[in-house]
C-alpha cells in the first residue's frame, strides 16, 4: 500500500511550523489549511463556483449526514460526493463517530461498532470501523477518517483508558479494511487518517500515538479537543499532543476553532483544520475580522457605511457596507447568510495563506504575534 | 421636465411586439426585459456580484418594504438603494400601494392617502401620492411609480369606477410633485411611470389610459392584472390594454408572471415586466425550464443525474444535478435557494433577451409559437 504523497518544504526556525503539501486524487493540499465545512454536501449557502473563488485547499464533509441521507448507495449511483458538491478538488470526510455521540438519538457502543438512531427519522443505523471506511471509499474521499470514540469534556478519568484503547482497536481495524479495499482495487485512491485520542492526559496521548504511529496512516489526527475545553487548556493540549505526531506525516487538529487557536497550533507544527465556525457564525451574524469579531445585527452599525474590515479583500467587503449588512441580517434574507459566509470563509482561508507565506519566509514567530495583537485591538 | 430617453428599434412586422432601449441614470434597459425582484433591498439569496453576472436589465424593489425598514431617513443616509443593494445599474420601485393592500393590517383609505399598521411591527404609516414620490426620489430609484389603488380579483363593479378616478387624481398629483422636486433640483434624476387600472373592464381601461397619456409620464404600466383571473382572462385584458397605452413610452405590465403570458404579453407591445415568480418558486423548489416546469423534491428526480434543463447554459445547470438539487432542497439546504434561483432567473433573463433577439430579426411570432409548444412538452 502507497500512502499520499506528503513533504514539508518549509520548517519555521522560530516553531515547530512548517509549510507542506499532501498530494491526493483530486489535488495537491498546501498547508497549513482550514477546511470549510460542508455538512451535507455543500457548505451553507454557497454556491460551488462560489466556493471555487474562495479556493480553499480541501473541503470537509460529514459521514454522519451523508450515511443518513442520500445514504451510501444514493450518493454512489449520484456519482460520489464530488458529483454531488460539484466540487472537484481534494475532500474529507469525518468518520461519523463524532456525531453519533453528539447529535444521535439512543446510542449503543460495543466492541463491534455503534449503533443508533437517526437524529432525522429515529431509523436505527450501524456504524463499524469497517462500514465506515466502506462507506468513505463509497463516497470517493480523499481522505478518509477512522472510526473512533470522542468523549466529552469533562470526561470520567475511568472511562479514558478504556475508550482509548478501544479506538485504538477500531483504527487498526479501519486500516485493515482501508488495505483490503485497496488490495481488491476497487477504485477508491484516498488516504486514512488516525485520529489521536486521550482527553486532556499528556501520558494517554502518548500512548495512544504511540500504537497509531506503528501503523501506516496517510495522516493523523489529534482528536476529542474543542469540546468545551477553556481555551488554555486546549493550547497545552495542542502543545504537548502535536509533536507526538508522526513528523513526516500530515497532522490535523479537529473541530478547532478561533483564529487564535489557528496561530497557536500551527506553531506546534499542525497543519490541517476545520470548523464550522466560520460558516456557523455567519447564520448567526458574527462575523470575524483583522480586528477581532462585530455582530452585525448591533444597533452601532446601522449607519456604518464602512465594509466590514477595511483591510479584507473578499467580494462582501468589496461591495457592501456593515449598515447594508446589518439591514439584509435583521430582514432575515437568505442573501446575508451567503455574504457573511463567503466573507468569513475568506478570514480563515487567507489566514492560513498568509501563515504559510510567513513560513516559507522564516518569519512565522512574528507574524503570529502580530495577528495576536491585532485580533485583540477590537473593530473600531 | 424632460422625459427618460426612449426609443423603439425594432417592430415586428406579424405582432405588435417591439424592441426598444430606455435610458436611465444607472445605463440603459434594453427591452423587452424581466424585471428580478428583490424586496427589502436584495434578489433573496443571490449576492451583488452573483446578480451582475445574470445581467438583468433592471431590478425592481419594493418601497412598502423598505419604508417599513430601514426606512426613508435611514436609506438615504446609507447612500441610498443602489448603495443597500450593492447594485450600479438600474433600479424601479413600485409605490407601495400593492402591499398596503395586500399585505398590511387596518388600511383606512381617503383622498389624501392610505393609513396603514406595518405587517412588521404593528406601527402605523401614512402614504399619500407625494410621500411616496418623495421616498422613491430618496432612494434615488432609476424609475418611480405612481401611488395607485389595486383591486382586488374579482371586484365589485360599483367599486371599479371610483377606485379608478381616485387613481387618476392620485397620479396627476404624484406628476406634479415629481416636477416639483425636479424645478428644485434635489438631485433626483429618475422617470415616472404611471399606472393603468379598471379590472378587466376595457372601457374604463381606455377612459383612464386617455386621461394618464395626456399628462408627460416617463412611461405607463398595467396595474391590477395577475391578482388571481384566469389567464385566458388576463391575456384578453393585456391584449385590450396593451394597444391603449401611449407607443412613444415604455409599457410595464406589472406583476406578470409565467413564461407563457411574457410571451403573449411581448406580442401586445408590451415592454417591461417584474415578477416575484422565478424567485419565490426557487424557495418552494419549483424550477422553471425549456420543457415546462419541474418540482425538485419529486422522487423521480432522486438519481437523475442529468441537469435541470439540457438546454440551459446557467452556472446551476453547468454543475449540479437533478438528483443533487434533490438532495440539497430536501436536506433545506440555503445552497438549494441560491443555485435554483440563479437558474430559475436565467431562465426568464433569458426567455427575454430571445424574444429581444427575435424581434430584432424580425421572426418574433415564429419565436413565440416555438417557445409555447416546447413549454408545453413536458419536463423527462
Amino acid at each position: 500500500m502507497s500512502l499520499l504523497p506528503f513533504s514539508v518544504s518549509h520548517r519555521d526556525p522560530g516553531s515547530a511550523a512548517r509549510a507542506a503539501v499532501l498530494g491526493t486524487p483530486h489535488g495537491e493540499v498546501r498547508t497549513p489549511a482550514f477546511m470549510p465545512v460542508g455538512t451535507c454536501g455543500t457548505v451553507k449557502g454557497v454556491a460551488a463556483w462560489e466556493l471555487e473563488r474562495l479556493a480553499p485547499e480541501m473541503v470537509l464533509a460529514n459521514t454522519y449526514h451523508l450515511l443518513l441521507r442520500p445514504g451510501v448507495d444514493r450518493l454512489r449511483k449520484m456519482g460520489g460526493l464530488h458529483h454531488l458538491m460539484a466540487w472537484d478538488g481534494p475532500i474529507l470526510t469525518d468518520s461519523g463517530g463524532y456525531q453519533v455521540f453528539s447529535l444521535a438519538a439512543r446510542r449503543r457502543l460495543t466492541e463491534e461498532g455503534v449503533v443508533f438512531r437517526s437524529h432525522i427519522d429515529g431509523s436505527e443505523h450501524r456504524l463499524t470501523p469497517e462500514s465506515v471506511v466502506q462507506a468513505q471509499a463509497a463516497f470517493g474521499v480523499d481522505v478518509a477518517m477512522v472510526l473512533d470514540e470522542c468523549l466529552p469534556y469533562p470526561a470520567d478519568d475511568s472511562a479514558i483508558d478504556p475508550s482509548v484503547d478501544r479506538s485504538v482497536r477500531w483504527a487498526r481495524r479501519s486500516l485493515d479494511e482501508a488495505e483490503a479495499m485497496r488490495k481488491a482495487d476497487e477504485g477508491w485512491a484516498g488516504g486514512l487518517f488516525a485520529i489521536q485520542q486521550g482527553g486532556l492526559k499528556e501520558e494517554v496521548r502518548r500512548r495512544c500515538t504511540e500504537e497509531l504511529a506503528s501503523w501506516p496512516f496517510d495522516g493523523y489526527a489529534i482528536g476529542g479537543l474543542a469540546v468545551g475545553e477553556p481555551s488554555e487548556l486546549l493550547h497545552k493540549a495542542v502543545a504537548f499532543s502535536a509533536p507526538m505526531l508522526p513528523v513526516d506525516r500530515p497532522r490535523y487538529l479537529m473541530g478547532v476553532g478561533y483564529a487564535e487557536d489557528l496561530l497557536q497550533a500551527v506553531g506546534c507544527g499542525v497543519d490541517l483544520f476545520d470548523c464550522v465556525l466560520p460558516t456557523r457564525s455567519a447564520r448567526t451574524g458574527k462575523v470575524f475580522t483583522s480586528m477581532g469579531d462585530l455582530v452585525i445585527k448591533n444597533a452601532r452599525w446601522t449607519e456604518d457605511n464602512g465594509p466590514l474590515d477595511a483591510s479584507c479583500s473578499c467580494p462582501t467587503c468589496g461591495r457592501y457596507s456593515r449598515a447594508a449588512l446589518r439591514h439584509l441580517f435583521i430582514s432575515r434574507e437568505a442573501t446575508s447568510v451567503v455574504l457573511l459566509t463567503v466573507h468569513n470563509l475568506h478570514f480563515f482561508l487567507t489566514l492560513m495563506r498568509e501563515a504559510r507565506e510567513a513560513i516559507i519566509a522564516g518569519r512565522y514567530g512574528e507574524f503570529r504575534d502580530r495577528k495576536l495583537i491585532s485580533l485583540q485591538r477590537g473593530v473600531i
